[in-house]
């Protein structure tokens, strides 16, 4: 099979470092183009973005000249299909369109069209189905390309653990508290001043994101729409001194008695489509649970699945939902954004959609 | 009205520091006596305790001579009515019951005694009439002497919040998710190779003090006995690098409909008998409100009425316990332990115990 | 004495921040305007500014309109005579000659304009002969008003325990390594991911500052001109994780033989005009000499003197240079910006300039 | 060849961890035995040892049972040769000369002997030829085994940058201030309230061994003893919030005129018998330099060479000593203490002593 040839909108960024990081090596997908804004265009890579991955930057990768981020250029420089977005929301909303107007697949990571009515919002172990909505929104917007997107990050490693209980106990009430790391604002997101010996309890958006890509992701898809599900979640979102990984406490509601060694099992025993197909970036398991009464941790657990996994541990009795809490810990960099976006762009090759 | 003499019992610790610095220059109380263990004792004191807070270490206490933690050695030494303990757990369990034999009044800190039946564990903006226990607790054990308790540091700050929540619109549920810091584990308690760039999603019998001291502090005096509030409290506790303050993210279900603002009101005018008698070390305000999107944080919001507030903000609907979810600051090493007791023994000379 | 009103240049920053503290109840001095960029003029100062210092933000400068930062204006909005000015260097060397051609004296702490030959360059306690230079400055400019500036903050607390030492033994050659506070580089200048669990080994600028102010401010006053020492000074700067106060490793030659406890003898002893005429910001001492083998440390020490003290500890022999070597630490906003300026004004009063 | 057998004393610290990370894959060692303090003997390693690494503990280890550090009870429970010595100083002292006596190959990382006149301190790249004292040792202590010793973690990388230079342009002078991570001083070695928001200008004993060990490794070997190098040495060392890489800022005198682009390429090409002979633990460049003018930092260069080779940044002309001043930094735990211990062993094996 000859690779797919993929660029990534808004290269230049922690989340746009970490797809470049994910696809120099990648045994589907060959890395043709970078963009970002006009002041970075021209120069090479290594020179418009200032690597902080522990990771070396790749030569081949370093040399590549920035492009702007426009179809037309884009077209022009370079021969790819699939274009990863890193884009700030605003301007995906704007330039994404775009993109898939002029053909091109893009796979998103960029919240602005999240909520849309016929644009996929898929996690692949989750709701692989929910790509159906791809043939809608070309329908609908006379599109030779599409806009597939993942969830924000807190809300990806919260409903990669909701799944399978879900499934299983049936889930009607969440609370979640998060503790999320710095990188999630970007590199120059958070202030030392603002973060050190401190925490910030208010991250924009966070909360709402969480409560409502919820419950699209774990809806059903319905002929041409997705019905939401059933599902009530109440978030309090917080920032705190911690380079990447979010912690995030979670209580839920169960209808079936669910106890914790029970829950235990069936969030080990989680399996998708990423990971019956063996899909290249997929983790062997979506979610690992811990049994030390102190874990998961973020400097300890963050990189676990290469950064795909999901780590949970503390699962006990919840007496106020009458159901189950645990705290579970995710890379917000990784499977959180890029590791998010190009598991979905697998999921779309494995379904012939590329 | 002439100072009742004091001692500090296990004076070298964080707690102990802060048991030291506010009673130094207080208007109702003379500090006399300090505690050790005995690899301390009959040391001065500044040898014998490493001083870390900010303030500098007056130079009469410095002088003082550390005593071992004895009552006998103590009325030997010293001639002092009440104790405030700063010792831990299981040497209070043993220690604590022979002050109170030999006559002494304890204020305690530590959780060894706060959830027997007959011994008051009190918030005096919250349940000052418990201390009717202590006719009960020195007719049963034939004490001279008696112990009176605060609770555990995360608590006391919920639960000053809860209070005027649930007079004005009755709760039943609580679920919590804190995070603490790590002065609340001792100055040795939490290696910097433990939490630097990391959180720690345990902190050992912190969510079973939670869940059950408040039940009784927010009980009701039945005779000789608490009946425990009717009421269900959820936590999970988390360590945060921040050095003083802990942050919690609460839930709560109201029995009426509460509004956002009518509850910022409801707690920024909750006051008590501390406020209304003017007891020196009650702050003006038991809770502060903040408007800010962002606050509160502990770095700003800690040093709040000198420590002794509980600021609270970002209140909003919750729609899982159908009630209110917010934010809530307090130093645990204030009005979260050292501050606690203090507040405690005024309000034992204000209602004449001493 | 009526008071003297005064102004802040760039008053929403930092170190403007710091300024507003210092003047709040500044007994000399009346704070009446507050400037910074178009952006934030014509805005509530508690508005255009977000305070994050500790103490809180005192309500009638909180309601001060913000002006724009041009002399024309203040002069319109205000009636002042002195402008601190915690401008940005670039905005500080276009703006700062405005104001003083207009009359205004201009206590600055931008670098714009310290190593012309005729601006002062002072330490108040160090080189107060200096303001010799505004007459040569006002005859040659043609200006009303003047221009006096204060070292950059890593230079003035080196300066203020080489001063003592100098006069004391002799030195002529210094090597400094400094491990700097995050706030020194403004509130957004150091990003958490830079900073967390790192060191950054360069300040821009900051080595270049050390080694030439050094030597001006250590000069003498020759008729018009700075005759400058005869001292080499050679600096590594770094950055560190922590909020305030630099700290510094400090290796001196000393010409005649010093004893380390000579040395401290000298360094504790040390007082200059300020302390002598009790100006308002002095501390009372201004190298606190600390004898325990792990101080100072920049939690515990930078508070020292109310952030205008420098402390130092850890003085012993050097055998390279054949000297001393030691450490210092001293409040990088306070002591090391505003401070030195306010400072700065308060000897331009008490010498008659204002 | 068959592999070495190999144990680790003081097995479940930071250091001890480190030996059994690199010890586990390695092609010439077989791990057999580990030994810990008489709490910990006789359980499995997994237990006695809670692991911090990032990388996971392998399995096989995970049970093997912990032994007492004892040479009869490691002769009679494992066939070993070789033991690694991660043991305090204290212990080292009394137990390495027992398992040397009883013929164990002591490779040590403990400061007990190391500046003792017949025990070879060893930087493969440095001075390999030191090892000639084992002879010595062996006939004046009468010993089957031996003792090597490798410097302190800060030595270490500080004199694998002086070596090329010294070399080249001749080094008399050498000043250098230090900010040492954490994980330094072992897992509970420096509480999180000691140095969150703070430096801490004070290590004991780190100065001394900067200042001395150097002397003897860069000493030459006359017959039966080290004639040290005619070098003075003044440190002063600081520890800062980071886990894990010390840096280094180094200021130099040169015999001859050191210009820094030319230093550059004498660092940059320094090479030892660990490379030319291929030593499995020996980084492809001992010394690595970075072009830009922020680096080194300990979180992005700390693991350069799987943490053996040390990062030198901002190489510049230095005036007080008429020499060169840089940065370097070097990880702590591996190239600055159990990877050099693995390193001489691995040099041991290579040259025959084993």
């Amino acid at each position: 099979m000859p690779k797919v040839r993929v660029g990534v909108l808004g290269a230049t960024g922690i989340v746009g470092q970490r797809f470049v990081s994910l696809l120099v090596d990648h045994p589907w997908f060959e890395l043709e183009a970078l963009t970002a804004s006009p002041r970075s265009a021209g120069k090479p890579y290594a020179e418009a973005s200032k690597w902080y991955l522990s990771e070396p930057l790749p030569e081949d990768v370093a040399e590549l000249t920035v492009l702007e981020t426009d179809p037309r250029e884009v077209e022009r420089e370079a021969d790819v299909d699939l274009v990863f977005s890193a884009l700030p929301s605003d301007v995906a909303r704007e330039v994404e369109p775009k993109f898939a107007e002029a053909g091109f697949a893009v796979a998103s990571n960029a919240s602005a069209y999240r909520m849309e009515e016929d644009v996929p919002l898929v996690i692949p172990e989750v709701n692989p189905d929910h790509l159906g909505l791809i043939d809608v929104q070309r329908d609908e917007r006379g599109w030779d390309g599409f806009i597939v997107t993942n969830p924000n990050c807190s809300t990806i490693q919260m409903v990669l653990t909701l799944k399978p209980l879900m499934d299983e106990f049936g889930v009607e009430e969440v609370i979640v508290s998060t503790m999320q790391a710095v990188s999630g604002a970007g590199y120059a997101g958070v202030p030392s001043m603002a973060i050190l010996d401190n925490i910030i309890p208010y991250i924009e958006g966070e909360e709402e994101k969480m409560e409502t890509e919820t419950l699209k992701i774990l809806g059903e898809l319905d002929g041409d729409r997705i019905e939401p599900a059933d599902l009530t979640v109440s978030a309090s979102c917080h920032r705190v001194p911690v380079l990447d990984g979010h912690t995030e406490a979670i209580f839920v509601s169960t209808t079936e008695e669910a106890d914790p060694e029970e829950a235990a099992e069936v969030l080990a025993g989680f399996r998708g489509i990423p990971q019956e197909r063996g899909l290249p970036t997929a983790p062997e398991r979506p979610v690992i649970v811990r049994e030390e009464e102190d874990r998961p941790q973020p400097r300890f657990d963050r990189e676990a699945g290469d950064g795909m996994s999901v780590v949970v541990g503390r699962i006990r009795r919840d007496p106020v939902l009458d159901g189950l809490k645990y705290v579970c810990v995710g890379h917000n960099a990784v499977r959180g954004a890029a590791g998010a976006s190009v598991l979905n762009a697998e999921l779309l090759v494995s379904e012939g959609y590329l």
